[in-house]
């Protein structure tokens, strides 16, 4: 039985995370934790997430920098559900703890310090971390999970986009010179469990935000290796994102060209659906760790939907399957 | 063309009367302000409301006690929308200037000092005003509207449920003995705006709150006459309240006694729709300055449900109703 | 390993039970059926409800009276969530396939075969089987459930509302001669799945409907064994039924008694969840099995919540309740 | 005063226009009819929309053919909120009656006879109507508007769209060969008041339909002169249109040029909101005539969001500026 822990435990993502280890049959559920400031810490997580009475009752640990090394005693597996620069400095001391580390944060998802000077307003001070730290994509880069210490959990946005991107570029389908358009929305536990007039119920509405600015089109363009437009929308309702993608295609590339490539890239993929005849929805994903991928040819024009919930395939049931990778347990293991 | 200014004009009830006194034939909107510290100060109201824009795009003047003699130059109507403690601070001070004041706080709908200091914390320094004030029911108080310069404007729980209950008890026809039990349902424009995570939009869903503690229970006993059991919830909407009332009948008072009771009440008064042969729904009232009242009898047993826009009837409409009544314009002058 | 049967498996409760059949370990899901002239027929129920895709891909196959005993062979467990009055006439040829018939109509809920005439509007012609069939109040009627083969289980408000009431008047606390009044708001699925003005996207708001008329009055008349006031209401949300209720105590009955009388009846059910200190809140129980209850006394007055999901514990995990009871099975499995 | 009916009057649109006209100080609502097999015949429109109630309690009178002539007495204008092929027989009998018909369908949008056959499913018999009907894209064809009788208002995903994109295409600020894409999302009032699964509170998620197949991308490909690639999305919301659009620019266009543009085409349209430093979204239009646009530029690429309330400027209030702009009165009366 392995033991893990998660950082970062009172936001959105710890609570699901919470619940995908206590249903794992090989992992033990050993502690929350909080930071030191935490208006939460000591409380119980189902004093915040009433969902979770009596089934998870542990509480929100209060987690200094000093206490690291008794909270990391006989741990195999550390979940940073923390913010960037939080995970940033949390990260180095949780593996000099023999640990393995799964962080959701941004702050070894790109491997330039550059990057983190201009979309996160910090340095980065772990240069040789970001060389080692795997993205853990998980339907893309597998092997590589299974063979490092500090897997960097891609980001919400990130996913849905490169999940629908990758097998076309793989597969050489795009037009070079015109530049993927992503249109993507998503639900308002993106922004996280804070008061805020903007995520205030009365105050949410769709509209654009971020345009031009957020940090995950770098992180697209990195890892797709292609520059795109990204554009984010906030959504009114709580969970889900759907991205909506245009793209041109290589003169003479057919209908059938495009469903081949999908084919090939996740015929044997559990997670990532490939709709036939039909098109995403997002109540058919929220509250499930799939990718649900639909698509339409006209002439050179192609459209591509990707369909994630934002805290599962886009935080929480990622990082799971990236642990089940990590220790070779199947994939889908208690999050399907 | 008298002319008016709202204090306090940044939240949902200063935002719908700037539009109501905009959009009234005698009366000029002279001025929006807001508290010295707010952070909204000196931006347009058009920032915070977009829906303003190009409509109503007065600054929202920031506005402190030594500001207000210059403020209430050649002003005939202030209109407080601001919390209960500053509102009864500021009421006398915006009275000494020969203005007339509404307010749509609690600070003086209860004669009462005892009141204040078990439901609002503080201890009232104007009981001469507390006796002065006219409690703005404007179906009911019309008169005493008229010849007064304090009005409290009274709360939303409290107008639908009074609205619904004064007919019955005027009429005598509620067993005594068996309080009335009200069970009414809030939308979250109710708390303001302002961050909270208990108003944040993942985390609202219909709940109680409040019980037997809510401030609006006492206002509704004393302006009733009698003792209530009145139980508030959060809803999972905007705007908008449904109060479901259960009551007694005295023996033998039939259905027919129950029409006419609200008809002698009512059928003169143009903003309170009595339903016939179907229910109130919040759709019908959100957005409009009506109260909806409808009701159904089986043998003792008698069910009111009344239904208004919780910031407009149950704000902002009605205190546009008492400053019609209060400078003799036709009472739905600009609100209709 | 049992084998179950779903008959009426397009609806919402039919799509609920298939996911819980599909998780049980000691159960198989063999079939799943509609009416012949079902819309749906031979498709996949992946097809109507996108989320169980690659997880429950079964056929939708058409079943009519002659395809019952084919239906039947070396079948278990047959879950009627079917119309009422197909319930009724199905009921007793599944059972004369030797098989445990657990129904979700109302069907076999009341043993009065006037109150089908009056409510239901159909004249019952199985009084024997209303006299064998099981009310499955899960916490309630448990030994029972084991010894029969026709549970019929409760309603959706009945279950919120009993689970609430059954204590306080088990326990002898409730002021004879003042009628319980329920004030209960239910989501919009249970409407079930159908084409409908009422429950489109944009007529559905807060409102109540079926006052004084709704077939579960008499239903928890019956089961709670006094008379209640009973006023439904449609919410605008999905999932979930909120009951609030209106008691009056005994004479010099305190708030000690009421919360004994609670932890008497469920501190060992695993399946309600007695709130201390906080009060229910929908979305606490939506997507769970749990009934949640909060309770506050004030002098003689009490108001009890109740909170459900009503597919789940209003209809599909109560039934799963049944079916493990019935068999032997820790009552939680499956749906915990 | 000039006299005005409405035909088709029970649906969305219908219902704003009712109350557009009973607001307007220069024209007389005479009356609103529905077909004569319509379920809604003779029932008050405030049956139908709860809101108007007390305030427009006209009767939706059936019409057929034969009751045209009648209808039409002292009738000036005549709207017609009806579906494309009722409009397409009907605009012809009341043109015939002297009346100046204002067409809410696609009917008599695109001039063009082989579009009907296709996008419609009708051969058009009318093609010298087509020629005479001028497109109601009130800030473009004003001067047509003020000299014909036939006026195709037009589509709610058209007007957002082309409102976005005609400036920049008649500043020659496009580049060519790579087409505009339309990521459009709309709430489900589009879909129109009736009973559909599709459309039914529990069904409704964001998600994509009809793509590269929607009535509007000819209907946009032609009143703006250029193909574009159009992806219209249902979202989870009553009313309002998004679209994000996303243009690359010609070399060296500056974004100066880009504002340039929209100042030229809109700072003297009252309707057209350009956002300086911040963008739309869809609260700020919802219930108001409004188009707000905002855009944001980085180097080639350009994005511009475009903003309208479907039922408003995507139908009955565009409709009300034809209307305005046909008969002489300010462009905004009754609308603002």
């Amino acid at each position: 039985m392995l033991k893990a822990i998660v950082v970062g435990a009172s936001g959105y993502t710890g609570a699901e995370l919470a619940q995908f280890l206590t249903r794992h049959p090989n992992i033990e559920l050993s502690g929350l934790y909080v930071s030191e400031g935490s208006l939460d810490k000591d409380k119980k997580i189902s004093e915040l997430y009433g969902n979770l009475r009596g089934c998870i009752d542990l509480p929100l640990q209060p987690l200094g920098v000093s206490g690291i090394k008794a909270a990391c005693e006989n741990i195999d597996i550390v979940i940073l559900a923390t913010a960037h620069e939080v995970s940033h400095d949390l990260a180095p001391l949780f593996l000099a703890e023999d640990t393995v580390v799964f962080d959701l944060s941004g702050a070894f998802r790109v491997q330039s310090t550059g990057f983190y000077e201009k979309y996160y307003g910090f340095t980065h001070q772990y240069p040789e971390l970001l060389e080692k730290a795997v993205y853990g994509l998980a339907e893309w880069n597998a092997e590589q999970v299974k063979t490092t210490d500090l897997i960097a959990v891609p980001g919400c946005y990130t996913t849905a986009s490169l999940t629908a991107l990758k097998p076309l570029f793989e597969a050489g389908l795009i037009k070079q010179g015109i530049k993927p358009t992503i249109n993507a929305t998503s639900g308002v536990s993106g922004a996280g469990r804070k008061a805020s007039v903007v995520s205030s119920f009365c105050e949410v509405s769709l509209q654009p935000y971020g345009v031009f600015t957020h940090r995950h089109k770098p992180e697209i363009d990195q890892h797709l290796g292609t520059n795109v437009v990204f554009t984010p929308h906030l959504g009114s309702f709580k969970r889900g994102i759907l991205a909506s993608i245009n793209l041109v295609l290589n003169e003479g590339v057919t209908a059938e060209q495009v469903n081949q490539a999908y084919q090939d890239a996740y015929a044997d993929k559990p997670i990532v659906r490939l709709m036939d005849g039909t098109l995403p929805a997002l109540k058919n994903v929220v509250g499930t760790p799939f990718c649900d991928l639909g698509w339409a040819v006209d002439g050179e024009d192609l459209v591509v939907f990707s369909a994630i919930d934002n805290l599962l395939k886009g935080a929480s049931s990622q990082a799971m399957q990236c642990i089940n990778l990590r220790f070779g347990f199947d994939i889908t293991t208690s999050i399907l």
